[in-house]
């Protein structure tokens, strides 16, 4: 099998600039302005709207749906499950970004709930937030270990394993970041291989992700698989542009504006020479 | 008729300075941090308060109230009704931002509710949001036509009707912001050809200028519509100096913290010669 | 008495980048996003959770808490009270920012409540912020009167006075920020003569020292008072630090992101040899 068959991240960022999707944001007030900026800087249009009074008006105006479980309160989860339910209904993608789901029973509960009620294109998160969402499923029977730690080289075959299963049983693409990103529908996996470790010194940029992949998805109907790994190869790119342009002043505050310039200015020709990645 | 009378927004911009007002945002979580840093930046002090527990109280303090309508809430909307009629009891300037006036129901609701109980000195929005704020309206007999699509050269006569009758019937000053502003409280207006397309490619800089609005609306008592009109040329005219400053890695990350410096370095000479507009 | 003789402000900094320590914040959402990149550019981590439902479970995963009075609610005050307590159960150390403390009832209310229930170990804020919490106390006797306006060079002495005392009453070490800095436990007190002026144009630089302390006490436990001096000192010197690094068109915007560069790279060598303070 030749290394880079039908994938083509280059066309789906072509697409997504032609399309400008417009996409509803249910998010934490931490990192709402990098989302919003974020969907920007790629070519689509952002809305936040968290009220259970409006959340399903506004996503039945939207061509996505990106659901983020950061500063979680009630009222925020009611209007994931009614907007959620409308995604569903016009068969428009929806992205789930677990944020800290471990971190509480609340969470915990809350997460569950989604899972149960809303069929997400897409779950994003960390190695330890999926595995926490795959806790409630452990008692049926075969699941995969996940690693205990990080996605590295040595446990990423462990780590993959444990995504499509995932993957399988909830019935999602599960895209699980760290120093390599895992995109798998439980069939086939992308290892992407793009990316700087000093991302996680800024926060929002995992939100970031959730927000451009949704975009993605949006813009590239039918292969959201593809849009996926499109979109955390787009994103690790960005982060490695951003980081060769440091000055030796900046730090921290400058990667984050730079990122932002990345995505930008990011061309599909970019996108397509740079994206660095296997399909197992 | 000379071009500039008495328009003269470099000296209202030396009011700001000098006065340095505070203003009381009720406004949403995305750009809300973008609003405290315009009002930092152009001398004014900001203070955030959305809780009807304190909304009326903290309006007592301040020179200056400005609404905002995104990511709405019923308890926000309560704030708002609160602080609006302290607000109006006290004389100082209302500034009120529809953001998405038409996007759901509930925003409709709120906006006429709002629009009702509060005599807003300036609403500023875009055409399509104004639009929405008209509609209520549009069974009384009259009213002109809004373009269906954005400001050009070519539909501005139209648009600039359409904006005094919209000043007109709801008494208030109308700031609508496009390729072109316009500015009517109904029978003078100004026609403000500063700004540039890439400010819309950064989230808040309608919000931010609303804003910047309330500043220099309490730093100049008896002369909104002349200090609506000079700050949204401040606002295009900080855009287009920021525009220069984009070398070829600039994105719009860096745009929007190059917009922000704009503002901070802006001199009421420069507003006085880069101020691009006629009156009508 | 040698000038610096116990007070290590650089093995301080060093231990907060071996120890890098989750620090929970329950804080407004205009500079939620500043206090979490603050938290990670020097070493922490940050979670950000402000509901009742999950407050006190985060704060159980946490070695700081920092809670911060800016756009109160009801809701979030609760959330600070079960935080807090639990923070107290578990001997962490818990930081109170009390922003605009005395700008409305509502405020001065749920500080007084705060006060009430939880010993802070640090109360940082500014002279009429702190002022307002002090009002409460007044009836009891012996109070030093706070000066009416700013710390300066000459009301130094009757500014660190009322800070020692209402150290003492409050049972807290006070962190009172200004053009010089007041730190104290009611013993002794450090005056600290870092920072610029030009800090007061970008919301939440105080915001972000109060999560930067709570970083600096987390990881530096059994000195609290030193570890909130090497905070405000380090804040400080990287306010001078990204002062210094202006150019002739850069303005807060850049300001901004140039101090959160400066956390990014602070050495400790650098705190060592650049923090201005004397100790009295």
């Amino acid at each position: 099998m030749p290394d880079k068959p039908v994938f083509r991240p280059g066309i789906m960022l072509e697409n997504l600039h032609q399309k400008s999707p417009l996409i509803h944001n249910i998010t934490n007030y931490v990192t709402a302005n990098d989302c919003a900026n974020i969907l920007l800087a790629c070519g689509a249009s952002p809305i936040m709207a968290d009220d259970p009074l409006e959340a399903a008006d506004i996503t039945g105006l939207c061509q996505g749906l990106h659901l983020n479980l950061g500063t979680p309160s009630q009222s925020r989860i009611s209007s994931m499950l009614s907007a959620g339910k409308r995604a569903a209904r016009l068969g428009i993608p929806i992205v789930f970004d677990p944020v800290g789901a471990g971190a509480s029973p609340f969470r915990i509960r809350a997460a569950g709930e989604l899972l149960k009620e809303i069929r997400f294109t897409v779950i994003r998160g960390n190695l330890s937030e999926i595995r926490a969402l795959s806790k409630d499923r452990q008692q049926e029977k075969g699941v995969d270990a996940a690693p205990s730690d990080k996605i590295t080289e040595e446990n990423l075959e462990q780590a993959a394993a444990f995504a499509r299963q995932f993957a399988r049983q909830a019935e999602t693409i599960a895209v699980i970041t760290g120093a390599i990103d895992i995109v798998t529908d439980g069939i086939r996996t992308f290892c992407i291989r793009n990316g700087h470790p000093m991302m996680n010194r800024v926060t929002g940029t995992g939100c970031q992700l959730s927000a451009l992949t949704c975009a993605f998805l949006a813009a590239n109907p039918g292969q959201p698989l593809e849009a996926a790994a499109a979109a955390a190869a787009a994103m690790g790119l960005c982060g490695e542009i951003a980081h060769k342009r440091l000055g030796s002043l900046d730090g921290s505050g400058s990667y984050r504006t730079y990122i932002m310039d990345a995505v930008y200015h990011l061309t599909p020709d970019q996108l397509e020479k740079g994206g660095n990645y296997e399909i197992r």
